[in-house]
C-alpha cells in the first residue's frame, strides 16, 4: 500500500515546538452535528458610539479617546501584567512550589478610526501605519528596565474572545521571556547549532543556518502547485506549514534574507509586508465569505538588545474548519495528549490559493 | 509591598509540562462585553429516537446499537486513528519535513442508558461499570500489536465541541505516545532521578520519588482551609493544582499509594475512584448551576508493559470563567505565547469547596 497523505493518518514534526501533531485528513468526511457558531455581522456602522473604542468615546477605564486619524495606542485598562514593582513571592516551601514575579505592560493598538473594518478591508497605507506602530511600540517596550519580551498579537472574532469588533491588536511586554516563544528560541538555536544547512537559504545570525530562513527557502523553492505556499510577494510567504495545528493556519514570514525582528524591516520590506497582510487576511475572509476570526501573534528577537537566532514570524491560528459557522474543536484528545487536524496542510493551502484575491465584500 | 497572590500578577511553574503560566487574578474585574455561551439543556429526554447513541437506535455508519443496560463500547465510526497497517510515509526529502506513520483505534463508550444523565447524575454503581469499562479497554488495547498509548477522555458540553449529549467518553489507542503525555512522563522520569523527597509521600516504582504521589502528599497534608483541595475521600484527591490554566481545572489522583494505572486499582479504590468521581462532577455543575463543559483526559502507564514511573492522574479543563454562560478564552497571548489565568488556584479551589455537595437538580 502506498502512503497517501490525504487518507492515511500520520504524524508530522514540528520543530518549532518539538513536538508532533497528528494528522487525520479522511476524518473531514464525518457529519458534524455539533455546536454552530454565529456569523459576525458585516454591516456594522462605521461610527458606533457605544463602542469604546471608536475616536472621541469614552472607555470603560473612563478615559477618553482622541479622534485619531491613523492608529491610537493606549495602555489596556484592564492589563494582565502591571508596571514594576513587582513584589516577590514567598520563598517556595517545596520544588513543586515555584512561582516568580512579573511585571510588564499591556497596550492596546487601535488599527483604525473606522468600527466597521478590518485588516482584510484596510487600504495599504493604513496597513504601514499599524506595521509603523508595532515598530514603535516594540522599540519602546524593549527599552524599559527588565523588559525581556513584547509579544504583538490580535484576537479578531468573537469566537477568539475579542470582545470589540472594532479593529485592534493588543502588544503584552512581560519581564520573563513567554512558554511558547522561549521553547521556540530554544529550538532556533538548537538548529543553528547542530544543522547543517543544505541548501542556499540565506544564513542567519554569525553565518550559522537559520531554521525559519531554510524552511521559508525551501517552501519557496517547492513550486506552489501541491505545495503549502498560499501567496508570496517579493519579501514575504505565507505558507501552511507541514506542522499546522489549525485548519487553516497560517506561517507568514520574510524569506529573502534573516529579519531578527520589526525593528530590521527596510522600507521596501515594510511595504511588502503590509501587502502581504492585506492578501493572506483578504483570502482568510473569501475562504466562506465571512468575517474570518483568528488570533494572530508575531514572534521575533524577543527585545532590541535580544538574540539575533530569532527570524520574525508570524502564526495565525484560525478557528473554522468547515464553513463560516462551523469551527474545529482543539479539546480532549488535543488539549489532554496532542494537536490533531483533520485535513493535510497541502489541502489547507490548495483551498486558501483557490479563492478569489479581490475580498468579497468590494465592490 | 508584600506579595500577595490575589492582587500580584505572577507566573507559577508547571512541573508536568515543563513550563510556566502566568497569573493575573486582578483581572477578573474587568467587565465582559463579548461572546456568551448557549446554556445546555437540563429537560433533555431519557430516550431520544433521534440520538444515534441511545438503546437500539441506528448510527450515522449504518450499524444499530444493542439495548444495552450498563455502559457499550463500540469502535468510532469516523475513527482518527485507523487500523494497521498504516503504510509508511516517503523518506523525507528535508530534516525539516518529517512525519511518521500511525495506528490504532478508536472507542466511543457509551456510559449509560440513559440519554439525559452525566457522571454528575450516575448512581455510583453506575459510575463502577464506566471505571470497569476504561480498564477493560485499557487492558484490550494494550495488548493490540504495536499500540504504545491508550488515551482515555470525556469531552462534556457542545462548548468543548461534543455533538451529542449523550453520556459517552472516547479511548484513543495509538501507535506512538502522544506529545503532551510522552512530556510528562520525561517530567515524571527526570524527578525520580533528581529529586531527593523531603516527606513521608508514598515512594514510586523502585523506591524512587514520584512527583505525583509527592505533590498530592503535599497538598493534602496542607490542609483544606486556604488551600488547593477542592475534595477527597480515603484514596483520592480532587485539587486545582498550583499551575492550572483552566479557571477551574482539576487534577484528580490517588494520593495512598504509587499506582501506575487502572489495572492496578484495588477494589475499595475502584469504590472510591466512582465516589470522587462524583463529588467532582456534581461541584462542576453546582458552581453555576448548569450542565458544566469541560474535558477530561486521564494519564498512566502507556500501556500494560509501559514505565511504572507513571501515577494514574485525571486532568478535568473546563472553560467555564464567571458564569454559566461566559467562558475563558485561551487566545491570543495563550496561544502565542504562554497561558494566563484570571483567578489563583487558591480561589478557584475555595470556590468549588464552598458549593452544596448535592447535585442542585436532585430532589
Ligand atoms: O470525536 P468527536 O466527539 O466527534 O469530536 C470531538 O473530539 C475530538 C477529540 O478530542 C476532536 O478532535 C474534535 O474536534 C471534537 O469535535
Ligand atoms: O484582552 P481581551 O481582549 O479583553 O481578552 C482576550 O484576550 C486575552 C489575551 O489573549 C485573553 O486572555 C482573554 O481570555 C480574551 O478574552
Amino acid at each position: 500500500m502506498d502512503f497517501d497523505p490525504t487518507s492515511h493518518p500520520h504524524r508530522r514534526f514540528n520543530p518549532l515546538l518539538n513536538e508532533y501533531i497528528l494528522v487525520s485528513p479522511h476524518r473531514a468526511k464525518r457529519p458534524w452535528l455539533g455546536q454552530t457558531e454565529t456569523l459576525q455581522p458585516t454591516n456594522l456602522p462605521q461610527y458606533d458610539p457605544e463602542c469604546y473604542l471608536c475616536p472621541g468615546n469614552t472607555r470603560s477605564g473612563g478615559l477618553t479617546n482622541p479622534v485619531y486619524e491613523q492608529t491610537f495606542t493606549f495602555e489596556n485598562d484592564f492589563a494582565a501584567i502591571l508596571p514594576p514593582p513587582a513584589p516577590a513571592p514567598p520563598v517556595p516551601s517545596h520544588p513543586l512550589l515555584i512561582s516568580q514575579p512579573v511585571h510588564g505592560g499591556c497596550d492596546v493598538i487601535l488599527f483604525h478610526p473606522r468600527h466597521d473594518l478590518t485588516l482584510s478591508r484596510l487600504a495599504l497605507e493604513d496597513i504601514g501605519h499599524i506595521i509603523e506602530e508595532w515598530i514603535a511600540i516594540y522599540v519602546k517596550r524593549s527599552m524599559q528596565e527588565g523588559i525581556k519580551y513584547v509579544q504583538i498579537f490580535e484576537n479578531k472574532g468573537s469566537m477568539m474572545g475579542c470582545s470589540n469588533p472594532h479593529p485592534h491588536g493588543q502588544v503584552w511586554s512581560l519581564s520573563e521571556i513567554p512558554s511558547i516563544p522561549s521553547t521556540e528560541l530554544a529550538s532556533l538555536a538548537h538548529y543553528a547549532e547542530t544543522e547543517t544547512s543544505s541548501t542556499d537559504a540565506p544564513r542567519g545570525s554569525q553565518g550559522r543556518p537559520c531554521m525559519l530562513c531554510e524552511y521559508s527557502h525551501i517552501e519557496v523553492n517547492a513550486g506552489d502547485d501541491d505545495g503549502r505556499v498560499v501567496v508570496k510577494n517579493d519579501h514575504w510567504v505565507a505558507l501552511v506549514p507541514w506542522w499546522a495545528t489549525w485548519p487553516f493556519e497560517i506561517l507568514l514570514l520574510p524569506y529573502k534574507r534573516h529579519i531578527p525582528s520589526v525593528e530590521e524591516l527596510l522600507a521596501e520590506e515594510k511595504k511588502a509586508f503590509a501587502d502581504i497582510l492585506s492578501k493572506v487576511t483578504i483570502r482568510y475572509d473569501n475562504l466562506f465569505s465571512c468575517m474570518f476570526a483568528y488570533s494572530m501573534g508575531m514572534h521575533q528577537r524577543p527585545t532590541r538588545s535580544g538574540d539575533d537566532i530569532a527570524h520574525l514570524h508570524l502564526h495565525f491560528a484560525p478557528p473554522l474548519l468547515r464553513s463560516a459557522t462551523v469551527r474545529k474543536f482543539l479539546v480532549g484528545f488535543e488539549l489532554m495528549a496532542e494537536a490533531q487536524r483533520d485535513l493535510t496542510p497541502e489541502q489547507a493551502a490548495a483551498r486558501l490559493r483557490g479563492v478569489e484575491s479581490k475580498h468579497f465584500m468590494s465592490s
